[in-house]
Parts: C-alpha cells; structure tokens; sequence
C-alpha cells in the first residue's frame, strides 16, 4: 500500500485530483442579488441565504471538484453576518473531504500579514483553510509569516503572478532592464520561495495564480515554475478556452487546477428548464470537469 | 465667509488637518494579547475588548489627529466578533468627527473589486468609511468600482506605490526597461487616476502610501506625485525619521499625512507610571504631533 503523507497541501491537493479524477476547483462567490432570485431564498435572513446557496453548491459539485475557493469578498460584503457564513462554508467543504483554498489576496507588512496568517491556523476565526490567495507587491518578508504558517500547519499559497483580467499587463508585463516582465520576476520568486517546501509528490506548497485568459503565458510560465502547481481562474465567464491549458499541466497532468466560479453557480440562469440551482451546477461542473480532462496529457 | 466643498475626500482630510492643525493619523492595530494586560480588558469577551481599547485611544487622541486608520487584519483574525467591533470602532471614529482611512490593501478584479467596494458604501457593512487603500497590482480596470465609489460617495483611495517594509524594495524598485522603477510606474497610475478628481483644494481623491522609513523615495515620489496626498506609515515602531519628511507636505503643506500606530496604541508599555493607556496615548500623540509640525514649511 502506497501512503503518500498529507500534511503538505501540494500532496494533499494532488491526493484529491486523483482521488476525483477531477482538476476542477469550485468557486464559491455568492452574489446575494441573484441568490435572492431562487425562491427559496428569496426571503430568509443574508447569513441563511449565504450558507444555504452556498453549501447547496458544495453538495452538488462535491463529486466533480477536487477543491473550493470562497471568495472572500463576497462574504466582506456582508460583514459579521458574511464572516458567520463563510464560516460554516468551510466547515461543510471540510466534511466533504474538499481542500479550500481562500480566495483573499492578502499581503501586508510582518505583523500585519501575521494576523492575516491566522486564516491559514486551525484555531483561527476560519477554522484554518488549507490554502490563501496572496500578492506579491510587498515582496518577500511580507510573505514571511504565511511562509511560517505553510510550515507550522501544512497549508498552501497561491501568489498572484498573472492574474485573469484586462488590465493585467499593465503592471505584471512591463519589461524590466533585466528582460524579464514584472511577472516574471514574481514567478522566479515564487519558485525561490518554494524550493525548500517540495511535499513527496514533487510540488511545491507555495502556488501560483496565472490567468487562464493568457494561454502563451501559462505555457510560458509553467517552465519558469517548475514546481509550482498553477491555479487557473478565468473558465467561464471571463471567455477562457480549456482546449488551450494543456501546457498548464505538465507531462504527469498533476501541474495545474482551473477555478470555475460563476459559470457553475448561476449555471441555473441559463436552463430555466433545470430542476434547481444545484442540478443545474452539477451538469455544468461534470461538463468542465470532462472538457479539462479531454485537454490533459 | 469661505466654505469648502467636504464631499470631496481631499477636501474633507485637508479640513480636519486645517481644524486640528494636525497632519497625524492614529493607526489602530489592535493586538489582543496586549490588549489583555491592561486589567480592564483582561477577561472582558473579545468583541468587547477590542471595542474598549480601541475607542479608548480614539477619545484620547481625537484632539491630537486629523484622521484614524484602522487596520482590517486585526480585526478579521477575531472573524465575526472583530467585524462587529471595527464596525462600531468606525461608527465612534465618525461621532469624534474623524475620517476613517480603512487599511484593508484590497486589489482584485472587477467583480470582486465591487464587492470589497462597499466598504466605502455608506449603505455597505462598516457603514461606509472615508477611504480605502489598495493595492495596484492587479492593474487599471480593478481600480474602477474603487474609483466609482470615490465619485459616488465622495470617498478616497491611498495606493500602494512604496510600503515601508524592508522588503519593499525587491518588486517595487525592479527598474524597468524605460529607466523608471516599478513604484514609479504604480505613480505614474495613480497621477493618472486621480487626474479628473482632484478637489477645491487641489488635491486628488486618489492618494499614495509611500513608507516614511524610504525618505528619499519620500522627496522623489512627491514630484511624480503632483496632486496626490501621501499617506506615511513606518513612523515609530518601524523607526522612520519624522525630520527627513518634510519635502512630503509640499509648499502649502497640506500634501501628506503620517501615520504611527503601536508606537501611540502600546506607548503605556513603556511608560510604567502613566495613569492609563489611554494617558500614555494621548501624550505620545501629541508629541508626534507636534514633531511634524515643526518638520511643515
């Protein structure tokens, strides 16, 4: 019997791909607007309404995903009553054997990244995700203490090295003197950062956001990130082809995973003749699901 | 009579310099574990606690500041509770007729951009503050709901150009192919966004966070940074200079703010016969107070 250890998120992430047979990450970004249009939301309490859409998506897709990522500015937008649902958001992901991956963008000076770490620490306000979207901007001291936290508790970072969006390039491609772009001097940090933090299945803890919206620039920089696994947003409604990621996903296809968030949760709003919201998701998570498998080595 | 327009962020902070005769912002990162050696706070719920001490140093200081700037990662480590404190921090803020400057260094892409703009709302969960600071990475089109949100409610952004950490350097002084750093770049931006937003007092609502501790990125960037007001964290603990910042407030000036935070919120750590914190925090702000004063022109 082959045990692979799973207190090292790149392992435990991987373990899931293949448990799943899936490289499909569900975003969870609750917009209260439209969840209020689903009747049986319509009326109950935002906390109710949140947990209820939300954990109806998780229980859908479950089978089709290897992974969440909440959104957390979604959940902000409601304040303590959004903070209690995501809450109870992750702790239903949890007993679903689903990894979550917080979707927050952090990045700060020491000792305020060290209180932003604590979403990373099982006793903290979140109960400890298992992995944390970060950006680079301050360089690397402010990634220190999430650094220390991947150490202590197993977790996972994605850096923000090219994001999804229009305006991406205008500060991540600008062309350094060195000629490198911005972009790609965060990339040769991200894989210095992670180089002493390679789990047993060869990839690094410390992750990195490329938009799927750039296919040259996910092959480009899946050679400059040898050990990174990639998080891929943009499928869905931002217009991303999954035909073009194959590089993305190096020659063992564990290399890379594709966020789809709205795409599958309002996925009701497009087949009016669909049971439920969750039906309606779970046709669209098993179609992404088989459209990236199609695309693997 | 002269009367100015307030529902201008610029003009709203140049005011309440004017009125105090104060360019000092007072930081608040409340540390719990400090917190609870002051006896009053010791075994009080946790929401409580934060609200208390919080609120202490706001009424202590309010007469020495022009602005407070609560950071959002110490409150977001206590989830729900800390939300709920920061909200009624905010709202107290507001009675003493102090602009809030959020510190939440958000940046994300459109749709998630409007979701982390309703904090400056004054519908939104925090009950709406006076300004956010953000981070530029993500490029133009995920500054847009924040500029938005500046020309609907008269709201205000810092941007990240150069933070006050030591690692600030490593992505923002990256010199670019055309002889410009990075930071200068990210400048050049937020000269460009606040261009068509600039106030009576001709200053922009679109303003700049450049770390004190890099005094002549301080004197350079306030040239490449015509109508922006600066916002100067690294003051105190972090050990800035206040005497090397005078070229930040510009002849008139009013182009800059500076921040301290632990160096007022835990002065009483090192004052042993002070009557309070609260004693210890007042008389520590209007030292700092009165040592920019005597750097202004």
């Amino acid at each position: 019997v082959l045990t692979v250890s799973t207190d090292h998120f790149a392992d435990r992430l991987i373990a899931s791909m293949r448990g799943k047979q899936s490289r499909l990450v569900v975003g969870i970004d609750p917009d209260l607007a439209r969840i209020r249009r689903i009747a049986e939301f319509a009326s109950v309490p935002v906390e109710d309404a949140l947990v209820g859409f939300s954990t109806g998506i998780l229980e859908a897709c479950a089978e089709h995903v290897c992974a969440t990522k909440p959104q957390i500015a979604f959940f902000e937008a409601h304040g303590a009553e959004g903070w209690a649902a995501l809450k109870t958001i992750i702790a239903r992901a949890r007993s679903l054997d689903l990894p979550v991956i917080l979707d927050a963008k952090r990045g700060d000076i020491g000792s305020t990244a060290t209180a932003y770490a604590s979403h990373l620490d099982p006793d903290g306000p979140l109960g400890g995700v298992d992995a944390l979207t970060v950006n680079p901007y301050l360089g690397g001291d402010s990634m220190e203490p999430f650094l220390s936290a991947c150490d202590r508790w197993g977790s996972g970072l994605f850096v923000l090295v090219k994001t999804s969006n229009p305006g991406a390039s205008e500060l991540q491609d600008l062309r350094l003197a060195d000629g490198r772009r911005v972009c790609e001097a965060v990339a040769d940090s991200v894989t210095a950062w992670g180089a002493s933090r390679i789990g047993q299945e060869g990839r690094s803890c410390v992750g990195a956001v490329v938009g799927a919206t750039h296919p040259e620039d996910v092959a480009h920089l899946r050679t400059v990130l040898p050990h990174a696994i990639l998080l891929l947003p943009g499928v869905g409604a931002q217009g991303a082809d999954i035909g073009q990621l194959r590089p993305a996903f190096g020659a063992d296809g564990l290399g890379a995973v594709v966020n789809a968030s709205r795409e599958i949760l309002y996925a009701w709003e497009k087949e009016p003749d669909a049971a439920s919201y969750r039906d309606a998701a779970r046709r669209r998570a098993s179609e992404l699901r088989m459209s990236i498998a199609s695309t693997l080595p």
